[in-house]
């Protein structure tokens, strides 16, 4: 029997709070520091490994760790979502992003639809229609290939698939399953929609109008930009354009469209890389095998995070460190600083992800909550990150705690040799001294050049960014939210926050404003 | 006489601590919030505006605020700055960055040179450069122009120069003054640099190497890589290359490079944009007169900085009111959020500015202060943000301020009418809507739905994201930035901190590690 009950109530919240934590320039020199590192390793799907030795936790902080999962019922609850149970219970939806690429558990039965089934149909349906534009079966009323995708998508539909688009790329191309350039149009700035097309040749390009509702203000006006254009080329917007979109929606069945692919209420825009809003750009980009291998990588990492076993689950494990860190160590923010240029907007589709879903104040039941709920979340690559905001991650007033990634090939394969090492060995080489130089520190009788150390770090090692290792670590995150959600009790899967701007700027439109939102509309010249 | 103490030595400390912050939820609404919408405003350069009204400020806080400012003599201290005094006392050395765009006080002579001179001597000889180029009298070795600009630097070398190119991109398509594309490569890691070396026409290409000193290893090494690449093309890769350096640098006076343009030791990586560093990329990209416009709008805010009323200074008002946020009203995070696409990077480049300025703990005769000092920054542009981590900003349990950005007009022009208003005008009624949720929330039963208000923001708007603007916005960030250094008594123009991680690093590629550090190396294969 689950029970939703906050954190502050269970018994191991006062015990984690007893607990201390580790002194991590103490626990990782020596000797013992090279054992903790063999020891604090949990593998991952896709041959990688959650490392958090350099986070300040031992045998003792574990062993609560292990209690809260059991006493929160981490894994139950999981086990619910997966088999269907309505989660997101403030919209009274199911919760079925892992469905998209895997069933773990009962076959899911909503609207009347077998979901299993209606997803894997949807990932069919975009692999034909894929492999058509690709051989040239569909073209455009030239008869000519189509070279370029355009997503129109804002949010869950632009941050995620954008950052999936950016991290295959080079990988494809190499491998040759590159079919088609990405673009993608989402703000509501005028110059973002004129920039991307006056970029792109519009008579090879395939747009992809992405919107659950098919109401979204910004990609609805977008459209209309794109259809704009088309016409001035002399083009049939209908022979360019598909949708993505719920099958309630009015984009559904509209002659607007050469084809329709589905997603539905079960699936939040920000867990929907996997569901056909990350499915057909990626289909078309990369080919629909690649995009299958994607999808794979997730469900394997889906499975372990389905482990009863604390410490032989990343996902969970990962989750109940950065709670610990946050109610317990007091840490306000988090970094994740991928060692891979390819990840350059992965940070920015998990601030979305995470930020978004358990940045709440109230609990499931709508009672606020006494405790802290999730952080602010930033990333950037690494090196870049190094030569820029480090300073204050190293010796600025507050502890940030760090999410390394890190591979041990490079995507393209093409290096070079300065100084006896490659370019992939200095990469490595430095995010393994970032761990060390956060963890120990480094005294200095000049303060200005002593490092305190103590600052704690996990890594996340694969042996190369490909289709597997992405989905696998884009799981992980998402399942890392969905076990911090439980643990405060938050939904994790709604977001009223994003609503009261949305009726103000309508306001603002319609010219119903008066006080303060008046004359800022005057300041804006609206 | 200036005297360097710490803040919390300083009477006005216990004053602000003693401040009440006010209710913004109540000052914002009705007609007292529109009375103070239009009060609390000061005019920036290039006829843009600073408006606070949004922020958790009264009479009482802004009088104590004055006083803030004259017991931390910033105003005096600001001028030794650009009188040329030591303010790097760390590493002994002036801190000219303004000296690049303009000349507030006295002469300034280091090194037995007038350093204003010194600076516009390079921004001229980079415009003949850029002109000689843009004509064809400089031209590969095949007599044909030069299309393509790529930067080759990492951290100050990278962010600024990057996020400024993407800022004027699209307005100098409008305004035909586009000349070349310009790329970047930064980071070591291989993909990087192979990713754009495949996206490029190489024999068509200039390369402009940037580093200081001469010897930064991702700088370097990257150059090898483009080197390598234009070898293997059958190019002559001193006929491709420019670099940007100190004048005692190894590059300085090498045969490998078409031309050397100089920085020195007084300009910080990260407050570089307006020296040769944005220089030569800038006016290779868009000609001389519009880098020169940039450093117009940058000496005008720069001059904006200098007046002593508080009230009169939008640089010294958003510093001293992000002090009283962060030391006072206890919040640990800043999000900076333009409400224009062209403006996608300018957050990453504060990051760095503001982060590795401001994040320390000792002061600046190196010990340890005892309050909080820079801030953890990030921002993306909205509207996307909107649909991202809002939802954290608006009902999360910590409090974020916020600095948007806004302008009245798009870049490009281009528009589209849907539902009686255009994209631009759609832009600008959501973030007035945001300032106005953000501060006085929303009641509703449903505590879910429910918006407490209180959060606090500041806008600054202009009518056009053109180059003067730019360098306003940019000056009055760095200027921010400096303000709060010396509030903080900190050393804002040095980064200790970065530089452990780089020994550590090398210790690695050397094979001399043990302990954790060497079970790391192994795990990622080094």
């Amino acid at each position: 029997m689950i029970e939703w009950k906050n954190f502050d109530s269970l018994e191991s919240y006062g015990e984690l709070a007893k607990a201390e934590c580790v002194k991590l320039a103490e626990v990782m020199s020596g000797e013992s520091g090279a054992e903790r590192v063999k020891a604090y390793s949990v593998p991952m799907a896709a041959g990688m490994v959650y490392n958090y030795a350099a986070k300040q936790v031992d045998e003792n902080v574990l062993a609560v760790l292990k209690k809260l999962a059991k006493e929160a019922q981490l894994s139950e609850k999981y086990k619910a979502l997966y088999n269907g149970e309505m989660i997101n219970t403030g919209e009274k939806r199911l919760v079925l992003h892992q469905l998209t690429r895997g069933q773990l558990g009962d076959k899911v039965v909503a609207d009347g639809t077998d979901k299993r089934a209606f997803y894997v149909e949807q990932q069919e349906r975009i692999a034909e229609f894929a492999k058509k534009v690709h051989s040239g079966e569909i073209t455009n009323a030239a008869g000519e290939k189509f070279t370029t995708v355009v997503q129109i998508g804002i949010g869950g539909s632009d941050l995620g698939p954008r950052a999936m688009y950016l991290a295959l790329e080079n990988w494809a191309k190499k491998h040759n399953t590159f079919k088609m350039e990405a673009k993608f149009i989402s703000n509501v700035d005028p110059d973002d929609a004129a920039a991307v097309l006056g970029s792109i040749d519009v008579a090879h390009s395939m747009f992809v109008l992405v919107s659950k509702s098919g109401t979204t203000l910004e990609t609805l006006t977008n459209e209309s930009f794109v259809k704009d254009a088309l016409k001035k080329a002399g083009l049939d917007a209908s022979k360019h354009m598909v949708a993505v979109t719920s099958e309630t929606s009015p984009l559904a069945k509209s002659d607007d469209y050469l084809a329709a692919f589905f997603m539905d209420d079960y699936i939040g825009g920000r867990f929907s890389s996997t569901s056909a809003v990350g499915g057909a750009v990626l289909s078309l980009a990369f080919g629909p095998e690649v995009f299958a291998q994607f999808l794979e990588g997730a469900a394997e990492e889906d499975k372990l995070a389905a482990k009863e076993d604390l410490l032989q689950n990343p996902d969970m494990l990962d989750a109940l460190i950065g709670v610990y860190e946050r109610n317990m160590l007091g840490y306000p923010a988090t970094a994740v600083l991928p060692y891979s240029q390819a990840l350059s907007r992965f940070p920015a589709h998990l601030q979305q992800a995470d930020m978004e879903s358990n940045g709440k104040s109230v609990n499931r039941f709508g009672e606020p909550v006494n405790y802290v709920t999730g952080p602010v979340l930033f990333g950037e690559p690494g090196t870049n990150g190094q030569h820029s905001f480090y300073q204050l991650l190293h010796q600025g007033t507050d502890i940030v705690p760090i999410q390394f990634v890190g591979f041990k090939n490079s995507q393209i394969g093409t290096d070079v040799v300065i100084e006896d090492s490659t370019s992939q060995q200095k990469l490595c080489a430095n995010v393994a001294a970032q761990i060390v130089a956060f963890a120990c520190g480094k005294d200095d009788e000049n303060l200005n050049k002593k490092f305190e150390g103590g600052r704690p770090s996990s890594i996340i090692i694969g042996e190369q960014l490909n289709p597997k290792a992405l989905g696998a670590l884009l799981a992980h995150f998402e399942n890392k939210i969905m076990f911090q959600g439980f643990v405060w009790n938050v939904n994790s899967f709604d977001q009223e926050g994003v609503q009261l701007g949305k009726v103000l700027a309508k306001r603002v439109l319609a010219h119903e404003t008066d006080g303060a939102l008046q004359v800022y509309s005057e300041l804006l010249n609206i």
